[in-house]
């Protein structure tokens, strides 16, 4: 790639950068897109929704400014801890790449430009220049002037470790924080025990009763009973959908009373047809529930619920008993967390569907690129002649077959990327887990090594997946082999990051999608009065997203140090619009308390260590022998380290201390509100699909509320 | 290796045995070995020091009657828990080589026999025929008869697993069985907190104190706090050896009565200067107890009592302080079996010698043939004879030069390999374990790893130790590289089980080096009347042992089906001597509640697979194919039932759970001796050095007890 061709690319995305920016801020004042761009703000009633008419037009950067404002004190308190960690991850990177930045920049650049140069450069028109004369491969082999990037590689590497430590154990004590703040809330004091062995004759209520009286006495409250309710659950669910239905179709009581011809002249569906059917579906779900709760019927699971903290706790740590694999107990998500259709699982079932899941994810992430890569192979002219004889005409423009070329192949393995996150998370939906944040955990983790294997991975060693897979498979030559092909790739990574990067967070800002949905909406049906939708957000996507630039900057600072200005500046693109969105668009549904974190600290080790293995292949490569062994330790202490801060900080993560938590009780000991808190946490934990429902006669706007009052109408 | 060659050593050997059990049979009756071959019947009163001056020399197979005869349940009360899973280890092997050896001898045999064998037998002179005719070697490449053996190694495989599953079973049950039938026991109520952090001013038994009144308020009862006490201990020890030398030296008052003048004529060390010294070391001993008792000398690290076995358990598992590098719990070992000298080490140092030890045994483990290849390189004649000028008359005689070459290298690496377990059980001590019994524990596990490289892989890859590093560098070629190695050592190990395996066995039951010591002593000092010394079981140095056996013929037993009868008869010869020794010479020093069975179990499902990759690697070189396709799952499963099994059944190694604490609570609830048993808790965990002691004057006999009654001279 040339100087030239790569200055094009930035100017073009730079000059869509700041034409999208313009073009949203006058977007998201039209009161119709409040829906896309501003739902939060919608629903908290903060935004007018009349506004000038003329101040509309007139573009403004005033929302960076707002993005900008607010503490993380705030945000803490509109978004969660997660929410937080989101940030700090986005200002980590930037903090490293300031540091990486100046070093590659102002140390590395030069030296690979003007050291013991390999290509001569053209001073006429710089433009005309490879990138390759900014990258290492420039320097000659044995050329002393590598001693700076080997200093440049330890010096980055202690920054990073310190950061990683400090920034570890930041976010451990805001969690600690985070709790000591909380008030006190059902899933503190409930833990969910699983495998509750069948005893002959009793049920599994009676069971868990006697347990824990026998085996907790002292701080045993009670516990609810899981059912399995997919069949009662998916009537609820038809009734909730109709009932919305026929909601919607029904205009409120003073639209009939003014216009009571057009109800139903326009609709030919009758009010008591839908009046009917949701009576029906009542009596489905009542039976339902019935047979459901009957004894017999239940998982071997139950939510068992202490009267403190502590003796929940207590509870999940300890081992129960003699057989390792009955009451086994794991901390309580919080009430609407819970995933209720995965209950079912026993103890071999749930370690075999992990086991396959694994499997799968291992499979889908090695093999993700055949497919992608046969539908690319489409796209090249002949066989697209040959498939559909009748473009043969549009396909010998020139410029149509440059884009089908040029842009068709990296646009479908876009496209299919996009699609790995919504398949990863069902993946971790099966897989187990008892609530949604544990979900979108497992499988934030599995898009992100499969981001690394199929985008980093594969782009360098572009070849059939087997050969990828023998690169595994003979470990002794994997630094050399990566040595060979990381570099060779840098001004496609750095065409990506301007390319790929920037746009990936124009679409964030845009919400394209939902953008798109609620214009084709509001056109067909315009006067549609549709309830709020709040979006979470969705951390398994955009998290990994961010952490692979994050590693592309790692693994490229000394190869190619021209990447770290185009990095920092998708950092710093990403940091106004994700807070933007915090602040705008993303409501939490559930709070992990950090738990993303030490995901990103194991990615950032991961670069860590990919990058010491790249340099000590370049070493060798360079036929640096002395700078190659002295290199070797490096990966070794980072491991160390790591393996240090999961020692120190990962069981903050895993579960609160003792300490904090009699501190919390002791606090609540005298706290007149705790009797009724008690009595709610009885049934904090009841299966939504069990609850009574009454649709029928009601006009109760609430659907959201399960729960809904007696025949108003 | 001929036949006859085989048959020989059979022969030598087999008469070696029956010569050594008749010879021991005798020995073991004379009155002055009673301390070598009996000193546990000795101490317990039930061995009859007077005999009949004629039956004593008369052989006889009565012991091994005896030693056949006891039940599991007696050998449990007598040996402990740990006994019990040694024996069954034995037992174990017993049943796998029974059904392996029907397999191996009556189907693989006459397979490999005459099958499509490569080597023509000659019938005339069976022991004319190689060993070869026996071994899988002999089949031709892609023989229909292979499947004989793959039918057998996935026989094979499922009948271990089955047996491993219920053994484990067995054992983990035992251990809860063995725990429920127990007293009351310090260890129990107790778990050591380490890393206790300093707060400014207060004394490190306030913080300990205040930490469990405030988080564990309802079933802390107390604490001892660790000090420093090396120096003390060193004088004490001192003392202790000054004390058994003068009261050695010192006869009985009767004695001293019937002939006073002898007692000053032999010894020209008056009674006085022992008192003297004895005295001053007593003053000194107090300084330092008063010295290291102060505050601010204490060790961050105390052993906290609860008031129940529950209350022990909560504080044990659940993490203690928001940094989890402080109040760190682990279970408190049986007070005699602590380890006082490395109580120093905080978070970070522990961390640390751990890492350093690790890579420590693996440098030994690798590194441990290089020197003993160099010294076994100095046994070929011309270098001996050039060191030793002086030799070369003795080394031309043909027997001489004989053993030298044939013997004397493997005489060498069989002793260099007897003190491995020292060497790795000093290594396992600094280590930063608390207990002795961990500290074996973890040198079992050391010497087990030790022993499989450097007895099998060293063997079969003869050659220098880094070309065997590149293998594990190189994992594709593994099972190939072993399918061709392995089988090529056959007769090498089928000689090595008659040879090495029976007489290690020999040298267990005759106890060589201390008969020895004890021979030497006596010839010296034959009047001496030492204090019987009962040696403790050293497992650390039996189990890799027994293990390694195990490992040769599961990883044999298709390849060369003829070891099988061999190790089949070790077997039977290790389950009698040691079944002997138990009964005769080890006492239990402590019990770690058959913590050593997860060890035996790992260490039997890396043989399976070692196996089972020797097998897929020996299918891939006889071309066969579907059959090596077949083979790839079998690993797969045998680890997968390994992990259940980990699941399934180490929580019961690594703790005990709430039902079987709750259960034993409950049942002291109204005991009335748990007031006794309270009082001696509070101090059972006291420092010995710390304890007063009072030598000069005294006349006691108990050394063992530290607190010596006050001067009754």
């Amino acid at each position: 790639m040339l100087v030239s061709a790569l200055l094009m690319s930035v100017g073009i995305n730079s000059c869509l950068c700041v034409l999208f920016f313009i073009l949203y801020s006058v977007l998201r004042k039209q009161p119709h897109n409040y829906e896309v761009f501003l739902p939060r703000r919608l629903a908290a009633g903060t935004s007018k929704r009349r506004r000038n008419k003329v101040a509309r037009y007139i573009p403004s950067v005033r929302w960076i400014w707002k993005s900008w404002r607010p503490s993380e004190k705030e945000l803490m308190e509109s978004s969660g801890l997660d929410g937080v960690v989101f940030m700090r991850m986005i200002t980590f990177s930037l903090k490293v790449f300031l540091f990486a930045g100046i070093i590659g920049i102002f140390v590395i650049l030069p030296v690979n430009c003007f050291g013991d140069q390999i290509i001569q450069i053209d001073y006429a028109d710089w433009s005309a220049n490879s990138l390759d004369i900014f990258s290492v491969a420039n320097l000659k082999i044995n050329s002393p002037w590598l001693w700076v990037h080997f200093g440049a590689i330890y010096l980055v590497t202690a920054y990073i470790c310190c950061l990683l430590y400090f920034e570890f154990r930041y976010i451990g004590l805001k969690r600690i924080e985070h709790f000591h703040s909380s008030k006190p809330q059902p899933h503190q004091f409930t833990i969910l025990v699983r495998n509750i062995p069948s005893s002959d004759g009793s049920s599994v209520s009676d069971s868990v009763d006697r347990f824990f009286t026998e085996n907790h006495f002292s701080t045993y409250l009670s516990h609810v009973v899981i059912h399995r309710t997919s069949k009662v659950r998916s009537i609820v669910d038809r009734a909730k959908k109709l009932y919305k239905q026929a909601k919607r179709k029904k205009p409120d009581p003073h639209q009939v009373k003014r216009t009571p011809m057009r109800f139903f002249s326009r609709k030919d569906t009758p009010e008591g047809h839908y009046e009917k059917v949701l009576q029906e579906l009542e009596h489905n779900i009542r039976l339902g529930q019935a047979e459901v709760s009957s004894p017999g019927k239940e998982v071997r699971a139950a939510f068992v619920s202490f009267k403190s903290r502590y003796g929940g706790a207590m509870a999940l740590h300890m081992p129960q008993s003699i057989n390792p694999t009955y009451w086994l107990t794991e901390p309580a998500p919080e009430p609407h967390d819970v995933h209720w259709p995965f209950f079912s699982a026993s103890f071999m079932q749930k370690w075999l569907a992990k086991i396959v899941i694994v499997f799968a994810c291992l499979l889908l992430t090695i093999l993700f690129l055949i497919p992608v890569v046969l539908v690319q192979g489409l796209t090249n002219l002949p066989a697209l002649e040959f498939v559909f004889p009748f473009l043969t005409l549009i396909l010998s423009m020139k410029i149509v077959s440059q884009i089908i070329t040029g842009y068709l192949p990296s646009l479908i393995l876009q496209t299919s990327l996009k699609i790995v996150p919504p398949i990863m998370e069902f993946l971790s939906s099966i897989q187990g887990h008892i609530c949604h944040s544990e979900i979108q955990k497992s499988a934030c983790n599995k898009v992100i090594w499969f981001t690394i294997w199929n985008v980093f991975f594969a782009t360098v060693f572009s070849g059939s997946a087997f050969s990828k897979l023998s690169v595994i498979l003979d470990p002794k030559e994997i630094p050399v082999k990566l040595a060979v092909a990381v570099p060779a790739q840098a001004s496609f990574f750095i065409a990506y990051v301007v390319t790929t990067g920037w746009t990936d967070t124009l679409t964030e800002l845009f919400r394209v999608v939902p953008f798109m949905v609620s214009y084709v909406k509001r056109s067909l049906e315009p006067s549609d009065d549709n309830e709020l939708d709040i979006p979470a957000m969705r951390y398994h996507r955009d998290t990994p997203r961010v952490l692979f630039f994050g590693l592309l900057g790692i693994t490229y600072f000394f190869l190619a140090p021209l990447i770290l200005p185009f990095i920092l500046l998708y950092f710093c693109l990403a940091y106004i619009i994700y807070r933007n969105q915090f602040i705008n668009v993303y409501e939490p549904k559930y709070e992990t308390g950090g738990m993303f974190w030490p995901m990103i600290h194991y990615t950032m080790i991961f670069s860590l260590v990919l990058m010491q293995a790249i340099a000590i292949g370049l070493f060798a490569l360079k036929k640096m022998e002395l700078a190659t062994y002295l290199l070797v330790p490096l990966p070794v202490f980072t491991l160390l380290f790591n393996e240090f801060c999961r020692k120190r900080f990962m069981p903050i993560f895993t579960a609160y201390p003792a300490e904090v938590l009699t501190k919390r009780d002791r606090e609540d000991r005298h706290d007149p509100r705790m009797a009724e808190f008690y009595d709610k946490l009885v049934t904090a934990y009841q299966d939504p699909a069990l609850l009574p429902l009454r649709f029928s006669g009601s006009r109760n706007d609430s659907l959201t509320s399960p729960l809904l009052s007696s025949n108003e109408v």
